[in-house]
């Protein structure tokens, strides 16, 4: 355990670097952002950044790939900011009921060129690709082609691209890449259902 | 690559799985969550929890244990909802600002003792204790205080625990844990500095 006066030399020393980070870091840049990996929070996290953005007054749209529409509580949040917002949920429920790959295929394409119309829109400060990840993962789209389009966005543009089996070109292209690691879940080891608020 | 038919076949074994195991899981329970870990997104994802929740019409108690009051943005967002939602921040900045130990330690202890007040009360659905783990890591607070109040929840209450350095115990006793792990980060790398919407 430090002393009382160590402790304040350290923190004193620990301001002292952080002053000398903030300085060195002064460049402002639209980011590209991944959410990965197998844990919770992937979506949540997304959540948290788009109201967020929505409160300094951003305009900010949302493509959901593939899950169905997002449900009634996020809907209820997000209705706030009516004209700052676009919505678009282009999936039709999980994968596995739809059974058909043609038609996911085709719904991911048209996800995409609708995300590109946002991507290239200056307006919109922070564009959410939600599951993106898992359409490029089951092949419904092309990494390169996704690249390609996030090379056109404006410089300050940000956006977030989630779910697990992130494309090892996606995360060598992003900004900032975080891995969502499962460590312990109540589904599989407990028994609990999907809950409201926590789940969705 | 799997044939049309194949793929059907694939998504129907798929979705029999998902049906199984969602009819095993009904039970409902408050969840203790915990995100931790050194990446970005432990309390970005724990504010997409907390509107989740108010879109549910839940009360919601946010403390904060060690950083200052949240930023414009956030405030923004959430008062939308001020008939719902309990917000304290209980920190002075951060630690590296005060550099007096025992002030910091007061003040985590205040922090923790209003947090009880939430945790004991069951018309709160959901309490974030914001950067707890790491007023837990310092020693601030000890972990056998914060298992003891935690054990004196409502049984439908979810109680979420943030910050990097999570103790053993704490993870031990939690239902959900969540770590968030860096991949790669444009502060460090690119010399970038937080912006509006991502960071804050």
């Amino acid at each position: 355990m430090l002393s009382d006066e160590q402790y304040r030399q350290k923190m004193q020393q620990r301001k002292a670097v952080q002053a000398q980070r903030l300085a060195e870091r002064n460049r402002e840049k639209g980011l590209i952002i991944v959410h990965t990996g197998n844990g919770k929070g992937k979506t949540t996290a997304a959540l948290g950044m788009v109201v967020r953005s929505l409160g300094h007054g951003y305009r900010v749209a949302i493509i959901q790939f593939i899950k169905g529409a997002w449900e009634p509580a996020e809907k209820a949040v997000l209705s706030h900011w009516p004209e700052q917002l676009a919505f678009h949920a282009m999936g039709e429920g999980f994968t596995w009921e739809t059974q058909d790959r043609q038609r996911d295929i085709a719904h991911a394409l048209a996800a995409w060129e609708l995300a590109l119309t946002y991507l290239r829109n200056p307006e919109y400060r922070l564009v959410l690709l939600d599951e993106i990840n898992v359409a490029l993962k089951l092949e419904y789209l092309a990494v390169e082609t996704v690249l390609a389009g996030l090379s056109q966005k404006p410089a300050m543009t940000h956006v977030i691209l989630t779910g697990r089996g992130a494309p090892a070109a996606l995360i060598e292209a992003a900004d900032l890449v975080t891995e969502m690691t499962l460590v312990k879940h109540p589904f599989r080891e407990q028994g609990i259902k999907a809950q409201p608020g926590i789940e969705f």
